[in-house]
């Protein structure tokens, strides 16, 4: 063990470090670890695998998913290490035997991942990692890659639906208060990847880049004698741009109200309750009639991607999203499994594997996989590349050298041998991951982005090799 | 500011930092911050408030929610600083001015909280927590507050129902790869404070005590060069006591090959595809018919409350449940809000407030909460005690001292003037919630563990007094 491990910094109380001790390595189930002690014991650890990260389906109805996540594992790729404290513990609690906590000690990945680049539209079965590796230092990173990427990539396939059925106007996100505090911060990031505009997650505008917002809740309203001294009082702090949160009591007393404190230039006011739809035309007339017109109005109270297209003919400027956003709005997960689809066999080859029983089915082998494109730049097919290891690998290089334009190919490099490729984590890979979505998106077929539920945008078809 | 205060130690990397500096005072909406700065130049942040916790309704059909995430509140508690990274970004941000960044840098939680114990089960309008400090100290707790009670409480209210549904049969926790990862911790916890008996999370092993589990995945069979060789090498690594995961190819021959690796003396066999009911006689014949009457039957894939009751009859010995678990099975977050509900006014006595405008009404005032329980011991009614705040104060001290056993108070001291009171974090903070729920869910009326959609199984009164 060298002496760059993390582990808890002695000056950090307890209940800090009840916060995160810094490692990632125990976010991890058991099993893990247990098969990695037998593995290395038989000696089969040491057989290079391929795993592959993909779904079966896709949430009832939905058209595609959205990828996201992936800048999330990369970052705590560096801190997945077994320092002294986790080592200790697995000793103390017996999980696995001396020569396995040896092992760990060491653990570096030292492996390589291609995927689809975040922000990418997926398909059944699309192959959105491809982690290879020996089986010990692959099968390691297993729950820490799921977790990460399937609630991730729920809350982005869900705020996609949002930003799409919201069009031009803004989505907020807002949601933090009805997620796991840590789960808010990475969905503030997925919805951001998704498009949204903004969040009200401080922890998540520190750690991303991510625009900001937020001015004032009932509370401060109530906290007051009345709500002009409120409205007065907010003004004051934070300026006449400022929205003011207009329905603690009458809207439109409340709206008169806004208007005397801030005057004609008032940013915005929030309706936050009631019927948002008549609400905002009633509200729209009365700040122009006041000659307000510049003042916008944002709409907040259980939003979900149905409630912001049934808004579209309404005269609202932007969505505040919450509960439905950070609970994938009826889908708060992604059912992306981590399975081993070749290994090297007693002969040194790989040979494809799979699970062969009564449900759950997979396809073996390494797979490529590309987006066929219509005549109008459209996609009309995911194409999963199979067949052996070399043709696969010939087909990748062939394709990266240039090529067919109508078939897109997907997978990038995310680590090559241990190295986290440049420009995926942090503030950056949120930038590219929007980017990308965007563009991803709008190369889905028309009427991809229908809310009603229907089958995938695009089938996903085999293209064999050799 | 002192030397004691959070902040990213020196010889953390940049990727370990992004875990988490150890301060969780950003997990908060910025509103809170942009509210306190607005108060602090009006002079309403010191006024004296009480914050309610409630939820207005349970998810539909559910007959009773399950507080959980208490312990995890006050344990974050104590890193809820704003140390100089915190404070640099939000100056850097502009997220406030100097006077409120001063404020920040010296905050420190001073105020009281009262609450229902963890692991109590709750109702609509339940007051699960009142909070009374400041405006200033008790609103910049709002989001940490609700992120982490809606999260638990909702992981609880479905792992009560598994294991009501489950009766004697133990439920065990994998679900940590279809959850954000810390939010697996944050399950696994909530988990067994509804019953569950062991989780695979290591990280949750280590936080809160917790007895892990997990043996072998497919993946280990299909890296061996057939199921023989992966089980004799699980059989050697572990022992005949361990668990076999026969369904990687066919389960009837996946069972003889278990028994022929580990002999009569087989731990468990793990059945995780295909119809388990029948597949869980068919095995149990084939195990008794070979002798292996002590071999355990685990079933995983997918299961929830409908199918572990769906279960009930079939010779299964435990369950392993995941997605539907971290999910909330339907219901992935509470819908608890956090109201202001009194605060002290221009006079200096504390006056009740309440939201008034078209939904959304709450009902003001600081409130006390008792079960009232029938002569039979079980519950009747949640009792919501309000009317002026001497009077409120003056019932719960006549309760604390004793009085009607019909009416058991629910309020339990959490913080008393800023220190968390002792036994409610950390691994014993578990156990003592555990403890609760079970005796609390045990003093419903019959019939509210029906897991079949119904109205709150007691209904939510008022004691007004005076």
């Amino acid at each position: 063990m060298d002496d760059s491990r993390p582990g808890t910094p002695p000056h950090v109380t307890p209940a800090v470090a009840a916060v995160g001790s810094g490692s990632t390595a125990l976010l991890t189930d058991r099993y893990e670890l247990t098969m990695l002690q037998a593995a290395l014991a038989d000696g089969t650890a040491h057989r290079r695998c391929v795993f592959e990260v993909f779904t079966r389906r896709l949430p009832a109805g939905r058209r595609y998913g959205v990828l996201a996540g992936t800048g999330r594992v990369l970052e705590q790729l560096a801190s997945f290490r077994f320092g002294t404290p986790e080592l200790d513990w697995l000793a103390d609690e017996r999980v696995v035997d001396d020569a396995t906590l040896e092992f760990l000690a060491g653990y570096r990945f030292g492996g390589s991942v291609v995927g689809y680049a975040e922000g990418e539209v997926f398909f059944p079965q699309s192959p959105v990692w491809v982690v290879e590796g020996t089986f010990a230092e692959a099968v390691l990173l297993e729950t820490l890659v799921l977790s990460v990427l399937n609630y991730d990539s729920a809350i982005a396939s869900a705020a996609s639906r949002m930003t799409s059925a919201a069009v031009d106007r803004p989505c907020l996100e807002m949601g933090a208060r009805r997620a796991h505090e840590d789960a808010a911060v990475a969905a503030a990031r997925a919805a951001a990847v998704a498009g949204f505009a903004a969040t009200s997650n401080l922890e998540a505008g520190r750690r991303y880049g991510l625009r900001t917002i937020g001015t004032a809740a009932h509370a401060f309203t109530l906290l007051h004698d009345d709500e002009e001294a409120a409205f007065a009082s907010q003004v004051r702090s934070q300026g006449p741009g400022t929205t003011l949160l207009v329905d603690t009591y009458d809207v439109h007393r409340g709206v008169e109200c806004a208007l005397a404190a801030a005057g004609t230039g008032l940013g915005a006011v929030r309706l936050d309750s009631g019927d948002l739809g008549s609400l905002a035309q009633e509200v729209r007339a009365q700040l122009d009639a006041a000659g307000a017109h510049g003042t916008q109005i944002v709409v907040t109270s259980d939003l979900d991607e149905y409630a912001i297209a049934s808004l579209a003919a309404a005269p609202v400027d932007s969505y505040g999203v919450g509960t439905s956003l950070v609970t994938g709005s009826g889908a708060p997960t992604c059912g992306m499994v981590y399975k081993l689809v070749a290994r090297e066999g007693a002969s040194g080859e790989l040979e494809p594997v799979a699970k062969a029983s009564r449900s759950k089915v997979s396809v073996g082998g390494r797979k490529a996989a590309a987006r066929r494109l219509g005549p109008d730049g459209r996609a009309v097919e995911e194409v999963l590349v199979v067949g052996p290891d070399e043709a696969v690998a010939g087909w990748t290089a062939a394709r990266s050298a240039g090529g067919d334009p109508s078939l897109r190919p997907l997978h990038v490099p995310l680590v090559v041998e241990g190295e986290v490729q440049p420009g995926l984590t942090a503030a950056a890979g949120v930038r590219a991951a929007t980017e990308r979505h965007h563009a991803s998106r709008d190369e889905l077929p028309r009427g991809a982005r229908r809310l009603s539920a229907d089958e995938a945008a695009v089938p996903t078809v085999e293209l064999r090799l050799g």
